[in-house]
């Protein structure tokens, strides 16, 4: 027999009203009521049947730690496509910076009882993973920010692979000084990008300088200032990874600033393959990333989970593919 | 007195229900007894109570004709501070590029009932607009396709001026040859753009020649086709207005590829001032639109008109600005 709100009513010694605001994200419940009400919850493993919601209207909540650049525009792409297949509409938020929202915004989804919610570049703590799961609203996390916990549903690409065939590139071509601007370090598709360079240098042969690598923030600023870092080295890198296209971007530019020319003086590779890296001049050689397919995918994971299906693949990471263009050329002997 | 669905309904020859289906947009309503009931309910200008909202979950609609560039993120960052700021969610919509959502899309708005609608580079037909009067959903345009009925809501820029100071910039460095790329010839804010081109000619004493405006896409690709066209003419221009930095890009190719050396033999503006207008090579002097501002107007005037006031000024374009960097220089002698 499954748990009654009546039981949790009364267990944490308050009415069943009370219980069903707390379900329903009401915020006129005294702060320490709602938190032991949730742990009771938690403790039941109390599960929300969704029957209301069929009749309801179909949202599904897409939430940005930040809204910056095309790459958003990518990954909305990919989410609206799916929805509109699902008859679903998309709920936009973003975290102005944050990993991590505001119970707040906690509050909002629980109140609007979305089917699901999906999380890019963020994540939530344990405790608001379990007012999602007592819920019973799913959620999937695109390109994780760090190490998720076991069953927790995710959708990333192969950075791993991307950073080794990224280098590796540049090491047929005969780098062996190959700089690497990161994105920041907790990132954890930022890391592992960095890991796949190491390997390919392991490949090579080529010790690894941890001096080669600078944390930038996936933005053309940070790709032009650790930029000029790499360059202003007594040892210059003759190859340079960008974290992103737009951190290669700023590249360019440092590079231009101190004279060089790319590919003849120094070779750029992107990653992700935005519009933009196919009109910077050179076009840059980059490692491409399927943000849109990524982003249907992870939609199409709420959706089956909405269901009460089980996913046969809860963590999935779809290729990346290095796109050679004319940012890349053979050192200069 | 006002209206009641009873008098709705018995004039239109159906039950209660049926127009109470037709009001909530719900789908199970056969398409000829819901124009029936759409029509009496316009002859009786009847107006939805929404009593209910306050106590729901609270949304706002933004509609994008595309979902296509960093453009689209300025315009969402502007909603979604507005929305933060009156406790509103976004629901994001677009139309896969078509300038009038369908009526599934309608439905979809009156069945959840928000507090109102944003439309960008879109616009609805008349019945669509009396179909959001009748529920009381107000909705405001950012940046006008055509030409709006007199009553409706929207916020643009100040495109005429910014085609003008574009020119005039152009026209102070001696430039006579000036080519415009613009955006698609249906696109108003556009074709303001051009007019200010036209004044601005007239002021210098420069006759207008229409073979020098192209329309592109407001693409970087059609920024390029237009700009080989232009620069392929007998007598090609020293200098060319483009219809927006993304077009520019693409004209800087053209340029590049023609061998031309910008600004040295080809002077180049573009128009919104995105981010990547400070990282092309060379930085592009461009006309700055307000975007994050306008989008963040738009929602407020929103918010205005569903908690019932009247706005003080229903059409609002916020000033342009021209943003001189690298990309203009003096007509080679």
């Amino acid at each position: 027999m499954s748990t009654t709100i009546a039981t949790i009513a009364k267990e944490a010694g308050v009415s069943v009203p009370t219980v069903s605001k707390v379900l329903n994200g009401r915020p006129d419940v005294a702060r320490a009521t709602r938190e032991r009400v949730e742990q009771v919850l938690e403790q039941h493993r109390y599960r929300r049947r969704n029957t209301s919601r069929s009749s309801g209207s179909r949202l599904i909540d897409l939430v940005f730690h930040e809204l910056d650049s095309a790459w958003a525009v990518e990954i909305m792409r990919g989410v609206e496509r799916a929805a509109h297949e699902n008859g679903l509409n998309v709920v936009l938020s973003h975290l102005a910076g944050a990993h991590r929202p505001r119970q707040a915004w906690l509050d909002s989804v629980i109140a609007r009882r979305p089917l699901g919610v999906i999380l890019v570049l963020s994540d939530l703590d344990t405790s608001q993973r379990r007012q999602l799961e007592t819920r019973n609203i799913p959620f999937v996390v695109v390109d994780t920010l760090g190490e998720l916990p076991a069953g927790v549903p995710a959708v990333g690409s192969a950075n791993w692979n991307g950073g080794l065939v990224a280098t590796r590139h540049l090491l047929e071509l005969g780098h062996r000084r190959i700089g690497v601007i990161a994105g920041p370090p907790d990132v954890m598709c930022s890391r592992q990008r960095v890991d796949g360079y190491r390997a390919a240098l392991d490949e090579g042969g080529v010790a690894f300088d941890p001096d080669l690598v600078r944390n930038g923030r996936f933005t053309a600023e940070s790709g032009y200032e650790r930029g000029l870092e790499l360059l202003d080295r007594e040892e210059r890198p003759t190859a340079i990874f960008a974290g992103n296209d737009l951190e290669a971007m700023g590249l360019l530019r440092a590079a231009r600033d101190r004279g060089l020319s790319v590919p003849a003086d120094l070779s750029i590779v992107g990653y992700d393959d935005l519009q933009v890296a196919t009109w910077t001049t050179p076009r840059l050689t980059t490692v491409r990333q399927p943000l849109v397919d990524m982003a249907h995918t992870a939609t199409s994971m709420v959706v089956q989970l909405a269901a009460g299906k089980d996913l046969t693949m809860p963590r999935i990471d779809l290729a990346t593919e290095l796109v050679v263009r004319e940012s890349t050329a053979p050192i200069p002997r």
